[in-house]
Formats: structure tokens, C-alpha cells, sequence
């Protein structure tokens, strides 16, 4: 977005025409405006916004300028912007907050207001229940659709939550579901039982919110009703909440693939410290193992001495190792996640693995000898030990890196450790071993 | 999914129960269930359910399936088959037909059906043409709430897509909309221009479907209507095929950052040739570069040659260089991707990445010194030796691996493939001249 005009008008003080510019804008434009504000500029231009757009635009801002206007609003305002907030809004700002702006926040609610924020603020992160919102449509299979509109309008909330109503018994439980389309076009008389839709799916508080984006992907949903360990209805999630946590879970494995531990803090906003313990854990596990390769290298000190050559080519077998291995491991990571690949899987995927490293590593082999023993004019004996752990190195790659993901998802780990730079270092290991074999063998040394 | 139930009322030819039981599932899990059926068998069993009913299964099916399917139906199924699709899933489904199967299906489109199932063959792959669909309700101002729900109703598609209806002029050009529930919530007397929301966001039917998906990251929609270049409404894309979308951008990255050639393909049904031929372009760049390592190591030969302990710890130095180079590029690419960092930050990340070296790669050398002079007992030069260019390494790939995207992202490509093949590649043949440079300064060779 370009706010040049906007800029220029809070430069010059034209409080007036902003306020105009501002009423005319997309909540979404109007917090990214914000965003790039100071403090003492945002808290201006937040109080030009009408009350009620000023908490929804407050929702789009990122938890860092929400803190801050906490911070600078008074006791008064607050109390109204938190009221004006939707409930699953509320709950996010309230478990971001510092311990004293919580109290503030609480002050000023009713004691079943209370109640119901301590119970989804004990739901686990991640869980169904820490997603959900309260605000959706509670209809009973006795009304009509007239009855059952007009509870739609005394609701009152005009949300996208109204898009499916939510048929329930007298002790709550889930009983199907009406979509607003279908009582629209449906006569005024005709029952919600004849018009209700059953053996509806839905999640549990305590689903994971990976599992619960798996069921939106799944069959197309634009919410889901969120049940407790009765069947009771307590709450819906909606798609929006579901394409954040898509776009979180993602983030997750590119960090865990990159042997980052993962966090949702925005990169710029990290500290130096916390990007730093974030990474450091990982770099000294794989330092550690790929010693290993030193032992291995001292231990063929002899060889080495006799023929340096071979040390030539020492960086460029580990490249190509860990690359070939990354590839398979990242497909076989992603088909993972994406449900396409199972552990039934496990001999098909070493089938293909062991095609595509014949194909791949005879190219790469080939190449390589022409290069080495023509063009670099190397002995024949160094191009065919080359050459020959070339090959062996990819096919051992290819394999490691497309199975070691299925094992680990076996195991109940996450197979997105199993991603590039751990295999890099097994495979490095091997393929040195690999090295110094075809060395001996061929080279007599 | 279980199917153990289904799959023995099949073995058993219980077709009546079969039918019954399948009457009962949601639609996803019914192709589920198809999907893994082979070509008789799923033939029966798709006939064994409602005409209208077997157009919505059969959109939920993978690609293989669904073209076996038509392949195997008759002429007159498959003309009932595709009349029943939805206008996108039609279109989906024509341009992965074989030709024969195009013809058989346009022969029995209506003429303007067929311009217009061309029209929509020829927007660009990936575009916003491509995603949207026609189904749409599309209203006037001057309407009445109560005349817009009669229109509504009249055009009979019971669908999410009528969530939002879409006001244009008499020459189509889009002028705002009205939600669905608005509709139901507002008098039946009052005009639509009252209540019809203006500035509305929408995209081009040529724009990129990633810029789509952040349009509806970045506002929270349901639906986006799609424009030609008068402005003239043509369609829209609803949030379930945006999910997708997000889905396909992120399996790209993964597979971009591992150094394959992107595809939508699932794995296990993709041909070991095709698998290799994504593989093997970066693979051999890569290993091309990689021989600069090569060289480097053979214009020290005498250098390793008089100390051939240093050869031991090349290995750990390229891995270490590689991970910490990996972590910061993938945490650059992610931010890019999402958004949060843009070229301007430049120096920023340079900070960042600078400010966690110096941490990780102290952390790291002190460790390493520990272990190279008093466990393994290596000499104080040796041990100093591969401290210094561990640091160095650390921090130069960390600073390569920071901004490396961000200046690929400036020139138009792709950040992704700035990720740890490449940066590791890189970073290897900067951490052996580091590392030589250091050993003749401090070994004096």
C-alpha cells in the first residue's frame, strides 16, 4: 500500500481529512497503516477511528502495536475497546498481554464473561479450543425457518459465523447442522429437522490445530463445530482462523527443515539472543556428528598422504551426497504432511528412490569421469574411484533421505528433522566410507 | 478413513447395503473411499450413487481417478456426468482431459457454454482466470432487499458462492457488494445501494493466484470478485480453492528450496523419469560449482601435503558453514514470503545475522577449540587453525545466507532457490580460502 497522502496529511495536521481518508479505507489498509506508527503517532490516529471500527481494525494489528496501544490508551478506553473486541479476539489479546493489563481487562467483565475467558484460556495452545469463538448460531430441530431466522437476527451478531447455524438438543449436544443458504431459500414453514443436514463433522477442545486444518482441507468447510467430551456444542472455528494456522504449521517445517527451532516471532522483531538459541542447538548436535568424518578421514591418514588427490574431491562427493539426499527427504517430508505418502508406503518409496538414483547418479557418474580423467587429466584409477562413490553416494542418499522421514513419522517423531542438514551429515559419514572402499579397492592403498 | 466395512459389502456384492451405507458418508470420504478402488471397481461403485450426487464425489477425486473414470463411462454418463459439475470443476476437468475426451464433452455444451468454457481455457496457468468460477450471484442498486432474495432464489445455485452478491451496473462494471447475511438481517424495503458496502477489493482475472492468496491473507475473505480490464465483473474465487492455492505455493517453496524443480504431481504417481529429470538440473549446476572446491584444495596440495590433518576437518567446517548458512536463509526466505520483510530492511537483517553469528560461532569455536587441542590433543596451531575459520565461517555464512534472498527477491527471482543448496555451495568454497588463508597466517605455510 502507498500512504504517501496519509503521511502528508498527518504531517501537516489535517486531522479532519485523514479522519475522512481513513472512514473510506479497508480495515486491513487501516492497521497496516498503523503498523508502521510510533507510539505516541499511533495512539492519534487510532483515536480518529469511530468505536466500533476502531477495535476490528485493532484485530488486523500485529501483537506488538496492539501491546503498545494497551499500554498508552487510558483505563477508560480500554474497558471499551476489549468490549467492542470479538470473543476469540478478546481471548488472543488477553494471553499476549502483560499480568497487569489482564487485570485491567478483567476488571471491567461480568463474572460469566470471567468464567468463560479462565476456561478457553486453560484450552492447550494449538488445541481446537484455544481457536474457536463463541459466536455462532444455535438453532433446535422443532423450529421452523422462520423461527429460526428471526433467532438469527436477535443474535445479533453480524458476522461471517452466521453462515451455518448449529442444530442442538436440550442438553446442548450436536445434532446436524443448517447452512443460511439453505433457510434462505427454503419456505418460512418448512421445519429445521426436515431441512438439517446430520452426521456432521466436527472436532474435539483438545484436536490439534494441524488436524483441524486437515479436516478443512479436507471436505472444503467454511467452519466446524468444536464439541466437548460429551458432544456438547462450545464453540466454532472458522476458515480464517484455519488459514493462519495453514500458514504457521508451514513456517514450522521451513524452520524445523532448516534445523531452526521453530517459534511464531515475526524475524525482524526476534532479538539477536533469541535467533541465536533458536539455532544453536542443532549447529552443535550436527557439529558433533559430523566429526565423525574427521575420525573417519584421520583414520585413512596414510591413504591421504599417499595420494592428496583423493582429497580434491572430498567437498564436492559431500555436495552432491547431501543434496541428492535433501531432495528426496524434502518430497518425501512434504508428501508426508500432505497425507499423500503413508508407512504402507515404505517399499514403494524405495522403489523410487532406487530408480531415480540409477538414473540420476549413471548422469552425474559420467559426467564426472569425462571431466575428471579428459578433461582434468586425472590417473584412471582416482576418475573410477570417483566416479564408482559418486554413484553409490547418490543411490545411499536418495535411499537415507527418502526413508529415514517415513521411519521417523513411525516413531512418532516429526519427519521434518529428517530434513536436509541431518541427512547431509549421515549421508556424509557413509559416502566417505564409501570413499575410501572403492579407494583401497582400486587404488590397492 | 476405515473402510474395512465397505470393502467387505463389496467383496460380498451387497450392492443394496453398499448403496446405503455410502448414502450416509460425507462426500470426501466417499472419494476417498473411490480413490484407492481400481478401474472396475470403482466404476461400479461410482454408479451406485445419485446422479447429483456423483458429480460432487467425483470433484473431490484425484486426477488419475477422475480420468479413468470418464474414460470408462459411457457417452451418455459421462454427458450427464460433466452437465452436473460445477462450472470450475468443468473446467479443471477439460484441461486435464486427453482430446478425445475434450471433444466428446464440448459436443454436448450449449454454443455459449462453449465460448465460454474456451474463454476460460485461455487465461494463463496459475491466474486468477484460471481460478474463478461463474457462479455467482450478481445484483442491481436500485433492487429492494426482499427483490435481491427473490433473485437469489430464482437463480437456483445452492452453493457457498452465493454468500456474497456482487452490485453491478447495466454494463457489469462491479460497484460494490452486499453479504448474504446482511440481506437476511435488513428490512425487506430497504435498497440495495443503502446497504451495499463500496471500495471493495478485488483482483484481475491475470493477476498471479499467490497475489490472490495474499489478498485474502491480508483481509480475511470469504470470496474476491474478479475483474477484466474495464473493470467489468467475470467472476469469483471462493476461499476453498484459495486454500489450495496456499497449499501448492508452499509444496513449491519446499521443493524449490531443496533444489527440485517444482510440480503439483503426487510423488507415488509420479514416474521415476519425471522424478529424475526435476532432479537432476540443479544437481549437476551444483556439483559443477562444487568443483571450485576442488580446485582450491588442489592449489594447496602442498600445503595438505606438509600437514595432512587439516584435510580432517574440512568435512565438519563445510557442514557447519552449510547449516548455519541454511538457518539464516530459510529464515529470510519465509519472512519474504510472508511478507515481513521487504528489500528496505536490508541492513536490518544484515544486523541481525551479523549480531547472531558472533554468538553462535563464539559459541562454536570455543567448544571446537576445547575438543580439537584438549581431547583429540591436536597442536595449538592446528586447533587455533580451525577456530578462526570456523567463526569466520560461521559468520560469513550467516551474513551470505541473510541477504542472498533478499537480493535475489530485488532482481525478480525466485528467493527460494537462494536456499541451503546454493548458499552451502557457496559458502564451501569461501570457507576452504578462509581457511587456507588462516592456516598460512597462522601455520606458516
Amino acid at each position: 500500500m502507498d500512504f504517501t497522502l496519509l503521511e502528508s496529511l498527518l504531517e501537516s495536521k489535517d486531522f479532519f481529512k485523514l479522519k475522512r481518508e481513513l472512514s473510506e479505507m479497508q480495515l486491513a489498509d487501516i492497521a497496516e497503516f498503523l503498523d508502521q506508527l510510533d507510539g505516541k503517532t499511533v495512539l492519534l490516529v487510532f483515536r480518529l477511528l469511530p468505536k466500533e471500527k476502531a477495535a476490528d481494525v485493532f484485530s488486523y494489528l500485529s501483537n506488538d502495536q496492539q501491546k503498545q496501544i494497551c499500554v498508552l490508551v487510558n483505563d477508560q478506553e480500554l474497558a471499551q475497546l476489549v468490549d467492542e473486541l470479538d470473543f476469540d479476539d478478546k481471548i488472543d489479546l488477553i494471553e499476549e498481554m502483560p499480568a497487569n493489563a489482564v487485570k485491567k481487562i478483567l476488571k471491567n467483565a461480568t463474572e460469566t464473561e470471567r468464567k468463560l475467558i479462565n476456561q478457553f484460556l486453560n484450552y492447550p495452545e494449538r488445541s481446537a479450543g484455544s481457536l474457536m469463538t463463541i459466536e455462532f448460531v444455535d438453532i433446535k430441530k422443532e423450529m421452523t425457518v422462520k423461527e429460526a431466522l428471526h433467532r438469527i437476527r436477535s443474535l445479533g451478531f453480524n458476522k461471517d459465523t452466521i453462515y451455518t447455524c448449529y442444530v442442538i438438543t436440550a442438553t446442548r449436544v450436536l445434532e446436524g447442522i443448517v447452512e443460511l443458504k439453505d433457510l434462505v431459500l427454503a419456505p418460512g414453514d418448512q421445519k429445521i429437522q426436515d431441512l438439517m443436514e446430520t452426521g456432521v463433522v466436527f472436532v474435539g477442545t483438545h484436536d490439534d490445530q494441524e488436524d483441524v486444518a486437515d479436516v478443512f482441507k479436507k471436505y472444503d468447510l467454511l467452519s466446524v463445530p468444536v464439541v466437548d467430551n460429551e458432544q456438547r456444542l462450545v464453540g466454532i472455528i472458522t476458515i480464517d482462523d484455519i488459514v493462519d494456522v495453514m500458514e504457521q504449521e508451514a513456517t514450522e517445517d521451513f524452520h524445523r527443515m532448516a534445523a531452526i527451532e521453530p517459534s511464531d516471532e515475526v524475524y525482524l522483531d526476534t532479538s539477536i539472543f533469541i535467533l541465536a538459541r533458536r539455532r544453536i542447538i542443532w549447529l552443535l548436535v550436527l557439529m558433533v556428528s559430523a566429526t565423525f568424518t574427521g575420525m573417519i578421514l584421520s583414520k585413512y591418514e596414510a591413504a591421504l598422504e599417499s595420494v592428496v588427490a583423493l582429497t580434491f574431491f572430498i567437498p564436492m562427493l559431500m555436495d552432491t551426497g547431501g543434496n541428492a539426499g535433501s531432495q528426496a527427504s524434502t518430497l518425501v517430508i512434504r508428501s508426508l504432511t500432505l497425507g499423500e505418502i503413508e508407512y504402507k508406503d515404505f517399499w514403494k518409496v524405495l522403489c523410487k528412490e532406487v530408480g531415480v538414483s540409477m538414473i540420476v547418479g549413471f548422469i552425474l557418474a559420467a559426467l564426472n569421469f569425462i571431466r575428471i580423467r579428459f578433461v582434468q587429466g586425472y590417473s584412471l584409477g582416482i576418475s573410477l574411484t570417483v566416479t564408482v562413490t559418486l554413484f553409490f553416494t547418490v543411490l545411499l542418499a536418495k535411499v537415507v533421505g527418502g526413508l529415514l522421514p517415513i521411519v521417523a513419522k513411525k516413531l512418532k517423531f516429526d519427519p521434518a528433522i529428517m530434513a536436509s542438514p541431518l541427512i547431509t551429515t549421515i549421508v556424509d559419514t557413509f559416502s566417505l566410507l564409501i570413499y575410501f572402499g572403492v579407494a583401497s579397492w582400486i587404488l590397492g592403498i
